[in-house]
């Protein structure tokens, strides 16, 4: 099966207003919740591709609890299993703007995990990894973790084994490399960040000179880019598409592991999460993927060394 | 006892963001969650002032269940008699803008009620009004209810002899005026939208002839106007204050009750909900109000004829 780890889950709401002028009160039309956190959106990718997933992580309070009622009822393909800390799991509100289809993000903390939290779910980490072939570990580390927790989670997947994919950003991205994780996935402004390089293929190198076996660059509409040992490719759509990117990048990442588990090589490897990522950017609803897109965008993604 | 009626009851939660830059992404740095709703503010207040208090209303779902913990943790004097329904409970988001003070609300809609809830909670509401020396009404309807729902309140209460406070706005205030309660405490605006007239003496008599036994207008920093069968009082607080209004008007409902239950005549409840409206806008916290600041004000109220 495939792991997907959250550590810092959330419960994204989306609000409808006509037009937001700041300072003023507005009447939310309509309300929209669902299942937050990158590794939550991988999980639900790789559950709608037929995969056997698991997804674990941290999740707390009410807003736990309604989080994974969402996840139960918009993927059932996935395995929950969430461990649960005394804290709250966070919102994100999207205020989106009818007049200008932008949203304005307001992203709460997240729940501050204590040492006892950490160390119990490193026991049910340890227990999944058992069953796991790949693990992705993704997004941003809740408040109270130190930000070597990545890197203590990579070494131990590496330890027992399991092929680790690693997408975060920022100090636990930079620790997390030193690990040495499989892969990474920064896009092109987190590899910039990381190596202060701004050439993607230079600062690919980059990266895998301190640690990453395999860096997949991804840079929106121009696709993505992965320099490994076996090679260098780059996987582009055949056009650029209009739409909505979030979770593109998720559904990317989903793509990768995907096509890993089932042995292809790295140029389908690559095609398979270029086109996830286009038929996202296509569906209608936030963090979908469009299916059929997707399968009319596999054949048509260049991949080229 | 003094019974408070929510229909439409809140979670309120209030981001802290540095600014508020609209299409941007906000990391929220501190997120505060009271019970929110004009009837809970009342009965807060009331509770405070130590008084029996019961607060009925509707709530449901998870943020129902976060809204109730709040209460009991924040206001532990009052009763928590509120009814449940299927449907989920708002939540009000206000964004403070470190920079500026000002805040920006976004405002859920409310769980839709059947007819067979609001059947349900009037039974309740008439077991409640058994004990009850006076009932306030407050606060907007949530969708499903029909606009005459606060008008029935009004005409069951009066029907068991209780005394009965009616603070709402628009049609709801409208209809229900005619059903004839005590009490209406519309701020100036309200009154002038109600009436058409915008001189607060003129709307006042207006709103009487229409109904309401008595009418207590507020006007901001410039106090309370009530006009009633016993005569006509204006109170202002001896000066202009600085501070958060949120709940001023909810404060001055409390403080009308809670005088009207110890058999005071008019000049003195409305120099008490005067007293009270400035020591919450004088408070740190909004919807509090500042307890030493009431007991130093409330001799300072000035109460003409």
């Amino acid at each position: 099966m495939i792991l997907t780890v959250t550590l810092n889950a959330a419960l994204d709401i989306t609000y409808h207003v006509p037009r937001l002028q700041p300072h003023t009160t507005h009447r939310v039309g309509e309300v929209v919740e669902r299942p937050g956190g990158k590794g939550l959106n991988v999980a639900r990718v790789l559950a709608a591709l037929g995969h056997d997933t698991v997804a674990t992580g941290l999740v707390g309070g009410r807003t736990g609890e309604a989080l994974r009622a969402h996840l139960a009822a918009a993927a059932p393909g996935v395995v929950d299993a969430l461990v649960p800390v005394g804290g709250e799991t966070r919102r994100t509100i999207a205020v989106v703007d009818g007049e200008s289809g932008d949203a304005t993000m307001f992203n709460e903390p997240g729940p501050t995990v204590s040492a006892q939290e950490w160390a119990h779910f490193q026991d049910a980490y340890r227990e999944l990894l058992i069953d796991a072939h790949v693990v992705a570990l993704c997004g941003s580390l809740p408040p109270g973790l130190p930000v070597g927790s990545y890197a203590e989670l990579v070494r131990t997947a590496r330890s027992a084994g399991v092929h680790v994919l690693l997408d975060t950003s920022g100090e636990p991205l930079r620790r997390g490399i030193a690990a040495r994780p499989d892969v990474i996935k920064p896009n092109a402004e987190e590899l910039a960040r990381l190596t202060g390089l701004t050439e993607p293929l230079r600062a690919a190198h980059e990266a895998r000179r301190r640690g990453a076996y395999a860096v997949v660059a991804s840079n929106g509409p121009q696709g993505l880019l992965a320099v490994t040992d076996e090679g260098t490719w780059r996987a582009a759509p055949p056009a650029r598409f209009e739409g909505n990117p979030t979770g593109a990048g998720d559904a990317a990442v989903a793509g990768l592991l995907s096509a890993l588990v089932e042995g292809l090589p790295w140029p389908e490897r690559l095609a398979r999460a270029a086109a996830l990522s286009a038929a996202t950017v296509l569906a209608p609803a936030a963090g979908e993927f469009d299916g059929a897109a997707y399968e009319r965008l596999l054949p048509q993604i260049d991949t080229l060394p």
